[in-house]
């Protein structure tokens, strides 16, 4: 079966219309998909930037916004910006990467829909707890597992290959031959990429 | 009747898939498309970027020469990296704003498909020269009217009102209510946008 990495950050603007779409155009494609939480932080790092690229060059950030209002509207997807922009997004990763499965993918898109759908400040554990809980997982051993060294580790090993695989922004979308996808307006490609490889012989 | 404007820089990458489909796409829309050549150069250097942000930034030059490639490959056009990249493009643009209507645009559409596609250098008079007369324009007389002090004065305006607009890149397309579009991949939703916003009260 065809497979591919869905690589977001949970600080990412076009991360949230990409989360709450990729999953039914992977199945309508028959592409199985991992869920990858990771951190832009230490890439924009790596490129001299100490804050979002949208913060940095106010006149990118002022066409971003207006871009999204637009790709949401098409979407019927409210969008309401959190204050401060961009949002503290390292527990919202950890509690992610410490789910499986469809947990994962449930937080996330909540998650997702609460910082940018109400403009909700995700940093917090008392949030994420409730966002688990709205989600029938249960927060408190949830919230251990995300802050157990081992889970830390694990993030920090995520970033780090998704520099090795060449991965610039969020969202991503890495097929299963290793070939990347950058955005929420490349989802389709990607998947389609991804499907047609798995053919190929 | 809808229109747009079709903003783009001969030194722009995506600008060559963009310039090379988008007339086809104005036309199944019945949007009346006017082509405006223009420098980024400024735009960059308001930023702080002495060079095209993707020598700037490594990752993110050889994601956008893998994505290029894909992006080509299926329009079935041919792609070949011009050295140096990019290109000093001020002649062109120069030469591209002398020009009115169709010939504008043939001849844009040749020096993108010579410069991308063939990886010729596009910078000198005697290339443009050429590939003036391939379009059946005039060179000798179209080459002094680039080069008139009036029409000098007339691109810099040009740049001027790209950022006034809030141009941030190449290619963008602008309706004719305002609403600026960036990218090849946005080319559909602008034409889209421009269509229907002709036809609101």
């Amino acid at each position: 079966m065809a497979s591919a990495e869905f690589w977001y950050e949970f600080a990412s603007t076009y991360s949230y219309p990409a989360a709450l779409r990729v999953a039914a155009l992977a199945e309508e494609r028959s592409v199985s998909l991992a869920w990858r939480p990771f951190l832009l932080g230490p890439i924009f790092a790596a490129q001299g930037w100490r804050d979002s690229p949208f913060n940095i060059y106010p006149a990118k950030g002022r066409y971003m916004w207006r871009d999204l209002e637009r790709t949401c509207a098409a979407m019927g997807l409210s969008l309401k910006r959190p204050d401060p922009f961009p949002q503290p997004s390292l527990l919202a990763a950890r509690v992610a990467l410490a789910l499986q499965g469809d947990e994962r993918a449930n937080f996330s898109r909540r998650v997702f829909a609460a910082e940018f759908g109400e403009g909700m400040a995700i940093g917090d554990r008392a949030t994420l707890g409730a966002l688990l809980a709205d989600c029938g997982i249960d927060p408190a051993a949830t919230l251990e597992r995300a802050e157990s060294d081992a889970n830390k580790a694990l993030l920090k090993a995520e970033c780090a290959r998704a520099v090795e695989i060449g991965i610039i922004g969020a969202p991503s979308i890495v097929a299963h031959d290793g070939e990347v996808f950058w955005g929420n307006d490349r989802l389709e490609q990607a998947l389609d990429w991804a499907a047609g490889a798995a053919e190929s012989p």
